[in-house]
């Protein structure tokens, strides 16, 4: 449901509702074995929580739309993530923990190599090693802009974050990447005549930061897209009446989290002791995000084996996440990332949840074949809280 | 579709369509038994004709969401349930057949107990009798407000219905409950300068009903509620080109027939009466609502037993229906009334079309299960009128 009917039938009470998510759950078929990562990996506790729910498979965005970390997570918070986007430069500090104020205006960095005149050669500066990225950042530290202050942090090998702090700065401006090679980069241009002084403000970093770092032989110059500011969006603790807390070892789902006003716990450490901290914290909060990235990452590697292994590890935390005792707990994925792939893809994800009113369907397994023929069937990844608010009797009838 | 495609669409030809509405229909499995009422019942004619139909669940408005009877029957009328709401004065008039007319303002009215401060101690007044419902509805009829007339109905135990009657009554007013005890009851607000002169006509009904009733040991106070006008719809009929009949015992499924245009049967009598009248005027209609309320009644009850033998009961009601030849004949139900909720649920709910093309899909009974692997998938209730007309032969192709 929208946001604003779930503002109007969310009702508080003292359940609780888990929500883990396992980054690029889904996969698909190895093509020799005909068996996915989750039918090849050994997870009898995710089979067991599996006959114990209801299952289907979370649609993140639409059909044929492969999601980002963003609005694969957006959606499992309950927004619909064609609605509520998040510009890559807020996506990009986010991943990096940088706090972001209100009128910043962030965007994405590029260091790229340019010829003599003035051509992109390599949009990606041959990917330079992440301590010459710093070195060229702090180079970059010293452009000074009129009535702005220039925030410059590295993320790592080309990429880093360019951010403009001030009052008045508009984020409508165009992409200074022309995403091809051969041809020069383009300048900031704005969008609307509010964001005219921004784009100058910008204009002018570029032109004073490809002078500092002029003479390196690789990265001697910037490509900007993505220029956003932190949005303003309903706070899930508010629309949906639910004290909500996040754990996550990595800095850009603590960051997604944030963006919906969850509280975020402090991030690092490991999986187990992440879940120490959710076993810690468990009464301060109505809603918890568990967050396990492995899985992602083996898929974006095309490592089979290996995402099969970080599934058996999830698998391996699944006693202890029940036993927080949630009166629904729910697991999720982001999005898919099939080995065979090496990327995140468009597939649905299965899904699970599980709850105290002991509802179940007949899937006895966790996988991608088995979810599909669960009770949810393939449904929008943002109605997942609709259904587990509904679950822990949080919602109002609708009508009378 | 939405009402403008289908009115564009539409085309008559002397096709018949029969939708059964079963309320509550959908059940969910027994912790025990695993099976749900649907399971549970012996209902040998529902699965012969779901054998020979398609079959499918209907989502009534949204995932997570548990419809009022109201959103859940308009749905299955072809109408988007979020677009088209119905007042809570609306239907708790429909619910006691008050005929309301266009002007008409209607507010859900409970009795209250007050004390001596004037705060909220019971919003219900401890459910009293409905025959001192009615009493202090007497009373209360000799409020006298200038311009307008003042109609009180009892509904049954602390819920009456009042109406204001009169030129230029606008329906945007806030509810006088402030939803907890403790407190007291709130103003009429005006929501829009043009519902001011309503909001103080209806504080001073407030006024003078509660000087009235003041001395009564429970019910002293008055609360209203869902303040509103009968909406001004799109008719049925005139959109789908079909004469649209409905035959229900209890009022208030007359009442949202008549909501959106059919010709409403009179009411009251058995299940057998209401479809010996459906036989009779079967050459009057080409579209036939048939209410059949049993289901939902057990499910509220949280009486497991009860509502299998409702469900068995209109088993014995199919092949009566089946013999009166409808072209294309559906079972449905508003929304889910599982037993083990003693309520309304969001759940998807069972949904069979049987067609005079003969297309079949391989379900062989009428379960929430079984359904769910049906040709038509999980769909919104709303589709349901689109789907059958389809088969109806009653759409154009859309396009060339």
């Amino acid at each position: 449901m929208d946001t604003e009917l779930l503002r109007q039938l969310a009702t508080p009470n003292d359940t609780k509702i888990l929500l883990c998510v396992v980054d690029g759950l889904g996969g698909l078929p190895d093509p020799e074995t005909r068996k996915s990562e989750l039918e090849t990996a050994h997870t009898p506790n995710l089979d067991r929580l599996a006959s114990d729910s209801v299952c289907g498979m979370t649609l993140p965005v639409g059909y044929g739309v492969t999601p980002g970390s963003g609005p694969g997570h957006i959606a499992l918070f309950g927004y619909d993530p064609l609605k509520y986007e998040v510009g890559r430069g807020v996506l990009e500090a986010l991943g990096i923990d940088f706090d972001l104020q209100g009128s910043d205006v962030a965007a994405r960095g590029n260091f790229c190599t340019l010829d003599a005149a003035g051509n992109i050669t390599d949009r990606r500066a041959g990917r330079i090693a992440t301590e010459i990225c710093i070195e060229l950042c702090e180079r970059m530290r010293k452009v000074k802009l009129a009535g702005v202050e220039v925030l410059v942090e590295p993320v790592r090998e080309h990429r880093f974050v360019l951010v403009l702090r001030g009052e008045g700065l508009d984020d409508g401006l165009e992409q200074t990447d022309p995403e091809r090679e051969g041809v020069p980069m383009l300048p900031v241009k704005a969008e609307r005549p509010e964001a005219r002084r921004t784009a100058e403000l910008a204009n002018e970093f570029v032109r004073q930061a490809g002078e500092l770092i002029s003479d390196h032989p690789q990265a001697n110059g910037i490509l900007l897209r993505g220029f956003a500011k932190y949005p303003n969006w309903p706070a899930m603790p508010e629309v949906t009446q639910m004290r909500a807390g996040a754990f996550a070892v990595y800095p850009m789902y603590r960051g997604l989290a944030k963006l919906v006003g969850m509280d975020v716990a402090p991030g690092g450490g490991t999986y187990e002791s992440q879940l120490a901290a959710v076993r810690k914290a468990w009464d301060e909060f109505d809603f918890v995000f568990y967050h396990f990235k492995k899985a992602d990452a083996a898929g974006e590697d095309g490592d089979f084996d290996a995402k099969v292994e970080a599934l058996q590890e999830f698998d391996t935390l699944v006693p202890a996440l029940r036993d927080l005792g949630a009166d629904v707990m729910m697991v999720a994925g982001d999005h898919s990332t099939p080995a065979q792939l090496a990327a995140h893809s468009w597939h649905p994800v299965p899904f699970l949840l599980q709850s105290h009113l002991g509802t179940v369907d007949k899937v006895e397994a966790f996988t991608e074949e088995a979810c599909r023929h669960g009770m949810l069937g393939i449904f929008p990844a943002k109605e997942a809280l609709s259904l587990a608010m509904a679950n822990a009797g949080r919602l109002m009838k609708f009508g009378a």
